[in-house]
């Protein structure tokens, strides 16, 4: 990623950032800075216990949860909700805060000041005062520790750009930083103190109270910069500045989509149940699972069928989340072959007999009545070694996070994020496919003209590999972009394991294109592309840019969403387009 | 197909058609009727040595050909141009022909006279002169045998509808009842001799002089219903009105692509080469590769990649052959599978190494260096017995004509036919691709702004999987269409065997949209879906039919076609559109 871009360049060279100010600051001690608050390098990630950000998108969705998480606090803030289009609505009577100094000392300043003084007294605020800082009219707020900053002329200073500082604005920066190893550097932390305007309330440290009737209460801690389209099943994306940073998606910023509610697995006592042919049935442990077959690793892309359904909202109203460019992430995955614990089982190269066979999955998930999620593949991707259909339990090097399926989940590279059951308790096969309800009424596409009251879900077939995407995610709609030359950035994949092998970019709207450059990875295909367009752009234009994927076997994106809508707003895969100006 | 539609009908159900006199013609001994001029049934397919049309579109080719078939007579007329647009356009001076009656006597005066009176004295004609009658404005004139029919006035009787006789108009009728089995019934040809008004000269039964010198000269003769898009080498494609006529496209009418003169292979003498691991070759004759690998037979589509092409050029020029949207056929094929003799040969389910290997094929036929045209696959779907790649000798059960690879051609389903080499002399695995220019050159695909000063064929793969497609094949483009309910039909495919799940028909442009009739037939979807959507309309309204298909990964076309251009034309697969208007 180029979050870093700038952070370790030598002072001569970037007109920004850290190094400025590196010499007056190298009397500090290596590793002391980062440590003083009491937050290791590389820590942080969840284990902290931030709660999610309560989105706007979350409409409906009662507020209030309990925190299960270690010994960090819950933040009632709307972090991460910086939708298009809301940037202009009223906010409430944000108190004046103190403003100690307009600007920042001098790095030079700063250092005698810390040395030469006594810690000062700084007023106390609580994190809803904080969560009112986040933009620059209101001043840019964070936390770090129990401390409190105002970051305001820092923004554009801030070598990974202020869009990524801002994301974290008006909550804690910890679960930011445990994502960018850059930041665990001691003179990043030293930087930050020049910035102090207060500390949390003591009461702050408390989580508040859990609510025992709330099957949700056992949902586990999010990040903040998570976009939430569902707080009860949690639903979240992250926001499209973090999406193509990096080419694996972080755990935390992993997109998340949630049925039901996370059940709680003990790992020691876990066992997958496999029904093998002839009635015998198979249980496995953990531990089994782990050590009867060799680990295999695929770095694949998992997509929500109903990515990018707010497009398809606007035409005329859909029933279902209301993702953005979002609902899509790409993982190294570690796990069991599928393949080899179907042959373990019992079962062979073919179906146990003719006509089309499918392998049925059931999630520890359930809802009110016990009903667990499930979903299906059928046999032959499931026994197939070249569709890599993995038993995962290793997310990115990690164990499987507790919202991406622990302690076991099911990835099936190239198709349909749903198929993908997490919190895996059965694999059986079955000549009929999955008989749950998001295998035969939910998850499939229909001619426009198809409403609630004409459709017959029979009449279709449950979606599985997806079609050809592309989405840009800088910059972003309603944008004011600099003059001189812009970066447009975004992601392409598509299903099957047809690795995407154009990407065309227009800045009028489709009239003319240009393919953008895409990184020299290529190979299967399972994972998405990352690509990238530079182009001049003149003051006072007005920019309509678009773009369009082409993958391995030619397919291309729709020109526009009307034609491919349908009442669930799923494969809504139109070019994507971003309006911005040009500024001078 | 429907083209027998109502030939079988009791003459109380059906408006027209043979049954409505055949009280009448009941006499006529059964078998004599249609044995009088020569003709046997079911024979008369292209054994007669019937000469291609030369259509309009083959400009700059030299017109005349080498006639290498059997008995039967050359013609120079301009058989099968009925291409939209071209309607309007002079033909030069018609002389004025004698009309010896200008209805048909009634089927009882007509057997009365038969009998009772000696065979009429008529005028004789040359080819030349019955190709001049080609429209209801100029009498349509057919032949059979050597006798010439004016047949204007049974056009609007045809059971097969008028478009489809009007195909055979200026020419013989032999090679089109070949087509359909229900002409061999007596009272067909018993009808057809009251229509009777000439003969044709007696000089016309002796082939035209070839040409040594043409390599073409040892071409094969083709069916005048096919449209030719170039003579030499020879393209062609069927009527889009006969193209969906049935599931399984006749071998006649199966388009062909020919890059090179047809090579005339002595199929005693043939061989074809396998070249094995570690420098060992094999070498099998027909006769060890019918009998040596278990027959295996696959119903697959094959689409040039240049399909709909003329819709490509519209928008801007490209290279390349004006296809309308017949370069897509259907047929089952029977031969060895590829993966049995590679296996035969020595080669296993992996490539001999690490990384990507490739097939390589090389055809018999060559340019005037010697250069074979050759082609190649990925191993991995070579070798794969669920991708079906076939060795065919055999097509809709009958040997494989000359125009379509006798004696062995490859077939690889869901693939661009540019891949299943004709007249197959060799089979190499290799680290690369084919070094062929059609391979390494030509039938890629680019971004629209990339032109021949700019492109680098390195920058894009081959086309192997063709995507989605659809075409409607009735009505065509500007035709006038009666109220009430009109019949919309087409065909759909995709490539990679992802059958089509669902084709959506508008009737205004694109606004709003039903989902067409599939026929129930599914599965591994190597082969086109044909369907079919009924919807009234009212007399007065202009139509702008437009169809578009989506498969099973729900992969859809594109809109339109300018942001899918490029400069070879391939992969024209936006919606296809057909505007109409609707008389009283």
């Amino acid at each position: 990623g180029d979050l870093g871009r700038g952070w370790h360049r030598d002072k001569g060279i970037t007109e920004r950032g850290w190094h400025r100010d590196r010499g007056s600051r190298e009397r500090v001690a290596p590793g002391q800075g980062d440590h003083g608050v009491g937050v290791a390098p590389g820590q942080g990630d969840l284990g902290e216990g931030v709660a999610p950000g309560q989105g706007d998108h979350g409409a409906g969705v009662a507020p209030g949860q309990r925190i299960t998480g270690g010994g960090g606090t819950g933040t009632g803030g709307d972090h991460g909700d910086a939708a298009p289009g809301e940037e202009g609505r009223p906010r409430p009577d944000p108190p004046e805060p103190p403003k100690p100094r307009s600007l920042p000392r001098t790095g030079t300043e700063s250092a005698q000041a810390a040395q030469a003084t006594p810690a000062p007294q700084y007023p106390r605020y609580t994190r809803a005062e904080v969560a009112r800082h986040r933009t620059p009219a209101d001043r840019v707020w964070v936390t770090h520790g129990t401390e409190v900053f105002d970051v305001t002329d820092f923004v554009e200073l801030h070598p990974g750009g202020p869009d990524k500082l801002l994301l974290a604005a008006g909550g804690p920066l910890e679960p930011f930083w445990a994502l960018y190893a850059v930041h665990s550097q001691p003179h990043v932390l030293e930087l930050l103190r020049d910035y102090k305007v207060g500390e949390l309330s003591p009461e702050e440290a408390a989580p508040p109270p859990g609510d025992t009737q709330d099957p949700f209460a056992g949902d586990p801690p999010r990040h903040p910069a998570l976009r939430v389209n569902s707080l009860k099943p949690f639903n979240a994306e992250p926001p499209p500045e973090l999406l193509t940073q990096s080419f694996l998606t972080p755990n935390e910023l992993f997109f998340t989509r949630n049925h039901l509610p996370v059940p709680a697995v003990e790992p020691g006592s876990y066992r997958l149940r496999v029904e093998g042919p002839g009635g015998r049935s198979l249980s496995l442990s953990l531990e089994e699972l782990r050590g009867r077959f060799p680990k295999h690793e695929v770095t694949a892309t998992l997509q929500c069928a109903g990515n990018r359904r707010s497009e398809m909202s606007r035409v005329r109203p859909v029933k279902g989340l209301a993702w953005d460019i979002g609902a899509i992430s790409t993982a190294r995955w570690g796990g069991a072959r599928l393949r080899d614990v179907l042959l373990h089982a019992g079962f062979g190269d073919h179906p146990p007999a003719e006509g089309e066979w499918h392998v049925c999955f059931e999630g520890l998930d359930v809802d009110a009545s016990g009903t667990p999620y499930g979903a299906s593949i059928p046999f032959h991707r499931a026994i197939s070694a070249e569709a890599e259909v993995l038993l995962a339990y290793e997310m990115n090097g990690q164990e499987l996070p507790r919202d991406h399926g622990f302690p076991v989940r099911v990835v099936v590279p190239g198709v349909v994020g749903a198929r993908s059951v997490k919190w895996l308790r059965s694999v059986a096969v079955s000549p009929a496919e999955s008989p749950s309800h998001w295998q035969q009424n939910d998850y499939k596409g229909f001619c426009p003209s198809v409403d609630w009251d004409t459709v017959d879900f029979r009449a279709a077939p449950a979606i599985q590999e997806l079609p050809v995407q592309s989405a840009i995610t800088e910059p972003r709609p309603g944008a004011a972009v600099p003059e001189g030359e812009l970066t447009v950035k975004g992601y392409a994949w598509s299903g099957g394991g047809r690795e995407v092998v154009r990407v065309d970019v227009s800045l009028d709207g489709g009239r003319t294109w240009r393919a953008a450059e895409l990184p020299g990875q290529r190979g299967r295909g399972w994972a998405w592309a990352l690509w990238e367009l530079r182009a001049p752009v003149a003051a006072g234009s007005r920019l309509d840019i678009v773009c369009k994927a082409v993958d391995r076997s030619y397919n291309v994106q729709p020109d526009t969403v009307a034609p491919i809508w349908n009442l669930r707003g799923v494969l809504s895969n139109a070019w994507h387009r971003v309006p911005v100006t040009v500024t001078r």
